[in-house]
């Protein structure tokens, strides 16, 4: 778990700004949940692994001898958005469309970039089979991502109910399926022969195993190779002859067809060895890849089984989900940061002269704010030097003085740190002057 | 513990944008911790009464059967800042104004208008003794009500070497002094005759009692007459003789004429009465009344003693806490959300005909989301009329129509919903004469 100093916060606010606006754009409303739920609305829903790493809160009173647990810290968004969906039922839309940004917690152990206290970026269409959601959803994330500076990412998009094809159609028995996609997910990281190599270790016969493999091309999400989608999915077409499977790419097609006509277009890569984890997927799945970064920015999938199990009813859903953290990683690392993002506390600083001139400087700061600008007023009369350096230490561009003669003058003394100047203005007009030295410097 | 709903979430997060605005506008930095603290870090520091309202977490592993925790969720933000301060110190400015705004728990019985997750939005400025902390806090303050549309309320302002200095004054010695200022500071709700019975009951002598009593007038807090804080200053110098007492109303004599340049200055109301329940304020206490509101929105005031505990170091600090829940129930209740304030999900849906169209309908929301409308598809193509409804239902003002004759003529026919008029308008300037028609109806 981490603090979040300034600097941090400021960064961690202009992302989560980008994506809150850009999920705004496609009429996506926020929803927040509390970060405790009760524990019965976890338990049973991430697997025997998942339940593990729930952070689970004592009962009150008896706890501490009992060690009995009723609460627990929200492990996903997911689980909360189904509860909602089924405690509110009545005051939200039969077709919901929600984006939620909040932290989430799993007691794993601590590992670089890998926090115990980490925040999610959900965005969900809830009512809907449509492929417009599952393109629809491309296209916003693709935004979010072109607004935050990517240029070099690229959406992988597969279906669960392909790969399920292309494994029957390979000889894969069913009970193998599970373990076998396992091993495909690995692909872009360990390559044909390492997939090879783990398939027979998980009991894949080597013919299945074999022309598995052939059904797969270098995976694209990994080289970012110029590819069309239509080509692909017809290539794959060749290989899959059951019903569900064939109405799986023709849906991959309508995706595709559908966000063929935004900025996202030339995006979208279809991806046969994209597997996702998640078990509970139930047709298409999409995931970011990004040039040089092992792992994903992010990831989502239709998954219709899942949201009506509080309220007992069919839901159709599909989701996307950005990593916040691994945002701010790579765009710290590649320098995405905007100049402009403020990084002082303050526009300016009103120093302290003497206690006699203290009432003027809190009133030159109050006309200054009412202007707009972030004032910080020195508030000990220490020595001017000492005062100059913690403003220029902390960033703050300007200085105003404001001595007695100042005050018998109405005028105030602005230095400008960086450039080493200053100006006389009327008190009355300094915050304008100051507000338009800020504008001219960008 | 609750969730926010769409119109909750806008709700809040316009207050939070001009408590988070004004403070910016002071100077002040933002601070974010973790939800989640080591129990020793928090153990020890709230009270008796306040350890038994940690919710603790267990520890993982063999946590089920010996039920001990290490981990414990917020409290407070004083504490995890006293924190930062030490673990950070390196990073942190000698002076340091931070604001945080994040949710607390406290396994509190719920109760009407008490939560066991509540936002505090706290403010505190770290490193000097000065009053101008204190004027500057007090103007922040009283920027961020007035910004949110307050008109009718007051800072009550006074100092707890003051009360310390009157009780001694009217008699009441040291080891009464704590249940005195707890039937003191029910002066505003219960009266001069109630005050006194509970004194009495708190086994204070009853002509010790009278003059103490004698000490207050009417509390100005609860009737907010226009009342001079230097003539009230006056008043009760004639009751303090000591020389800590005398150098209490000297400070806030300075802190009120710091403030009196200020838009702040008609807000101040020096009043003896207030006490304050926390026994950690050294100094200077405020509190913010309104009228019609029992209780207060806010309060805060100096405590040099509490930031250097785990850093070992004297750092002064002083503080004020606004109630994000309070300020929006009587937001609601007032019906002070301005009625711009966004409540629909989107400002056009595009209709959706058939899959023939889909593509154009998706291709058109790319475009008029470039403009920067929210723009909502609506996904399946069922009949008009239930689509219409379902935006007029949800507030969305315009809806557009794209069928096979506008795709052949490249425009786009938008509909008025509540005029229930229509223009048909070239696709590429659709997005622009919506924007226009928003912006005139305001």
């Amino acid at each position: 778990m981490r603090d979040f100093l300034p600097e941090d916060v400021r960064r961690r606010d202009y992302v989560i700004g980008i994506i809150t606006r850009v999920y705004q754009r496609y009429g996506f409303e926020p929803l927040e949940t509390p970060a405790v739920e009760n524990l019965a609305t976890l338990v049973g829903k991430y697997g025997e692994e998942g339940s593990k790493l729930i952070f689970k809160i004592l009962k009150r009173g008896e706890h501490e001898k009992t060690g009995e647990a009723d609460l627990a810290l929200r492990y996903d968004l997911t689980v909360p958005l189904a509860r909602v969906m089924a405690q509110h039922q009545s005051k939200l839309p039969r077709m919901f469309r929600r984006y939620q940004i909040q932290p989430v917690w799993r007691a794993d152990r601590p590992a670089r970039g890998r926090f115990r206290e980490f925040y999610q970026c959900d965005v969900d269409l809830l009512g809907s089979t449509s492929p417009v959601v599952e393109a629809e959803l491309c296209t916003a994330v693709s935004d979010v991502l072109s607004e935050l500076g990517f240029g070099d990412f690229v959406i992988r998009l597969n279906d669960r109910r392909v790969l399920t094809a292309l494994l029957g159609a390979a000889g894969v028995d069913a009970a193998h399926h599970g373990p076998a996609l396992v091993a495909l997910d690995k692909l872009d990281k360990i390559g044909p022969d390492g997939v090879a190599g783990e398939l027979t270790a998980r009991g894949i016969a080597s013919d299945a195993s074999a022309a598995l493999l052939s059904y797969f091309t270098v995976p694209v999400g990994s080289d970012l190779a110029v590819h069309s989608c239509d080509d692909e999915l017809d290539r794959l077409g060749g290989h899959i002859r059951d019903e569900m499977g064939r109405s799986a790419l023709e849906n991959l097609r309508a995706i595709v067809r559908l966000a063929s006509g935004t900025r996202a277009a030339s995006r979208l890569r279809v991806d046969p060895s994209l597997a996702r984890g998640l078990s509970y997927y139930t047709g298409a799945i999409m995931e970011v890849a990004v040039a040089d970064l092992a792992g994903s920015l992010g990831g989502g999938g239709r998954y219709d089984n899942l949201i009506g199990i509080f309220s007992g009813q069919d839901i159709p859903a599909c989701g996307f989900s950005l990593g916040l953290e691994r945002l701010l990683v790579v765009m710290a690392e590649r320098g995405m940061f905007p100049p402009t993002l403020v990084s002082s506390p303050a526009d300016v600083m009103v120093a302290m002269f003497d206690a006699s001139t203290a009432r003027d400087a809190l009133r030159l700061a109050d006309q200054m704010r009412a202007c707009g600008l972030r004032v910080l007023v020195y508030p000990d009369a220490e020595k001017l030097g000492k005062q100059m350096k913690y403003a220029d230490v902390r960033g703050v561009p300007f200085v105003a003085l404001l001595g007695d003669d100042e005050i018998q003058a109405g005028t105030v003394t602005v230095k400008d740190l960086a450039a080493q100047t200053q100006h006389t203005y009327e008190q009355a007009a300094a915050g304008a002057a100051i507000l338009e030295a800020l504008k001219q410097r960008g």
